[in-house]
């Protein structure tokens, strides 16, 4: 089982990372007008910085999680408990709804709309593929052997996957439903997000099997190494 | 009591942070005139670059708080002792001033000035709420197990809540005061600040009380942990 | 010889890169249409963030080199063995091709296709040999005194080496190959690609024999130092 | 003395920042046009991307000055002999004009031509002083009880000096010299420049005297700390 300290701080996480997803995505979209790149840069910047930040401050709670796909496939290496699984994608969830509220309420907005933003077409499930296979690399290849680097390697690399996929790397199941209730910069039509989560997951078991075989680690390190928490 | 270093460390530390925030706001406003979002894109980077500087070279003198929330709940959290909370506010404030006023005179302009630049409405009071809980967030978070990181954690993460608020951001109430006397970019109306300063309080206030749950620490640590400043 | 592993890693390492590379400088000619400066700011802020990040994963299995430059020069001052270069470069060749094919068809694109973007003139092999030059001269004089410093060290160069050089600094043959198989912002015409190249490998010789007397380091600890790889 | 390695390590490093400097200068100017704002945001990120490179690569064998402002403050804290200001200095020189020559011809300008860029005005002098107190006020609260984060804190904040500044923060004696030599983005006249030197090593000093009251240390770790360089 999880920790209420360890669901709550999942909770709060994801919260705070989706306001700083949909926030900087209606600021730059009111600031910027109709320039959808400088929207684009100021969107990545931002979640970007509140990323590494927001990992930094919960790491040692929770591991950081914020996203289903990392719990499933943390649990599959045996980093987490499985009992924890359903938890900490609850808390999750609820994290991601309960930002987007707040910040489209908090711009003046209604807390709930159904977005308008089309993304799909032919290169969409490859992109997101691509986006969450590279971001379980990283996490895989950090957390074997520079722990510490996890944080900035996975805000990094997320700032550059918003513009190296057609998609901008949503990259998070939880995520991906809750911008699919703001139809602002961030947004993504509902109809659209099933798809996407079907290719998050299937990138993040990519790229831990790849690295199961990559680089495997005795069952001893991988209870304390594998996204490593340790307050709790 | 405080030491006269660790007070000279917050004024000279405030000081300059008041000269990132008001100087790269004057610069971005007359080098990109009316597009107010490469103005601040260019003030959020700049303040993020000069904020973990100064938080490095002054930490280890005086904590480096810059900020009277931050110095009430450290206080209020043993990391200093409350003797100290009012010759640390006095220095940031005054320093807070004193770099408004510098900035102000190398630009130019007359030393104080009141702003017109309107920061009210219904959503502002949250933003700032959102924007200092998400500060102490990441402070507390970090400085119990990854005390070396909180410099960095606390840049990035103001990197993106200047783009993730509607009200950019202030979460410092020395910072609010100082920017309400200065009429150009980065200022706010003298009295729209009152209200900043409140939310500003509450925020902190309810992080502090979070992670005194979520991640409580032994006494004998927090000493040395907390907001940590060992060459005093 | 080197392992299956070290081999992969290359392989995955350098397809994501050039992922990066490509697809960043896509997306940036779709949003910002001719204005280049910022398409070339976007593409230098993605690849550095996927660099930093692609670095610190691959590191430990292989050195994390995706570069037939570095893995040269690494061979000769003993930090692979010889045997091993063949399969690397092998390796960051086919994955660099396999990286651009993936990214185009991302993006509704042709797999291949040759690009008409002109690098040629008379500052070019300059640039290309000052380019490289300064990337070996980062790493070397990163490995050796403060080797969890290089993944940043290298990427915040890259960074800074795409706006001061004229070329906007490949400083890599396998890149520069795989970039003239696309006719996007980050192309370069086949014809001018091997003077490039030669550029490139003559920047890293000289970079190096500039440091094997610079900062000369005993064979024991260039063993495990030099671009170190320890989970192989 | 200073030994050969450590005077070469100047020349070369120098020499790289100024092509960075002045480099991404150019670009950006050719790219954005008019668009100063833009120019110096893409100026800034790569100087700050080299610089943070370039001193962990050269700091280990020559403390990686690169400014003769740090290398006299730093002589008078006893951190490097006497007898080795003069060969650091014209290392220092030689190397920022023969970068400033590089860069001119790489992108097919003359080797050198004087500046015709006005960079004088009441706000000048106390620009620079301020920028240059700032820089040393970083460096010495850092080497102090951070060493290691030097380069990044060095970095960060000539990123924010660059924009909270009226002069863009030289806050560099040699890097003044040579700007005053390309008549590009990043020139200052030669008229200009004997103000900016003079009140630059005005604010090395007094950050120097405040550091000396605020963190002394002892002489004995001030040889071995004060901006460290242990190779050599």
């Amino acid at each position: 089982m999880a920790s209420a300290r360890a669901v709550a701080a999942e909770f709060f996480g994801t919260a705070l990372l989706l306001c700083a997803i949909v926030g900087s995505g209606i600021m730059a979209q009111r600031l910027f007008g109709g320039n959808v790149g400088l929207a684009l840069l100021a969107n990545a910047i931002a979640t970007g910085g509140a990323l590494v930040a927001l990992i930094l401050a919960f790491g040692p709670v929770s591991g950081a999680h914020f996203n289903p796909a990392i719990t499933l496939v943390d649990a599959w290496q045996g980093g987490i408990a499985r009992a924890a699984i359903l938890p900490y994608v609850v808390a999750q969830m609820s994290g991601a709804l309960c930002g987007t509220a707040l910040t489209n309420g908090m711009f003046g907005l209604p807390l709930f709309f159904a977005s308008a933003h089309v993304r799909s077409g032919p290169g969409m499930l490859v992109s997101e593929f691509v986006a969450t296979f590279g971001l379980l690399v990283v996490i895989w290849g950090c957390v074997r052997a520079r722990a510490a680097a996890t944080p900035y390697a996975v805000a990094a690399y997320i700032i550059g996957a918003y513009w190296f996929t057609p998609s901008t790397s949503f990259a998070n199941p939880a995520v991906t439903i809750a911008r699919s209730l703001t139809d602002t910069f961030a947004g993504i039509r509902p109809q659209d997000a099933p798809a996407f989560i079907v290719a998050q997951f299937a990138g993040a078991l990519a790229a831990t099997t790849l690295f199961a075989w990559l680089a495997p680690i005795s069952q001893e390190v991988a209870d304390s190494v594998v996204l490593p928490h340790g307050l709790d």
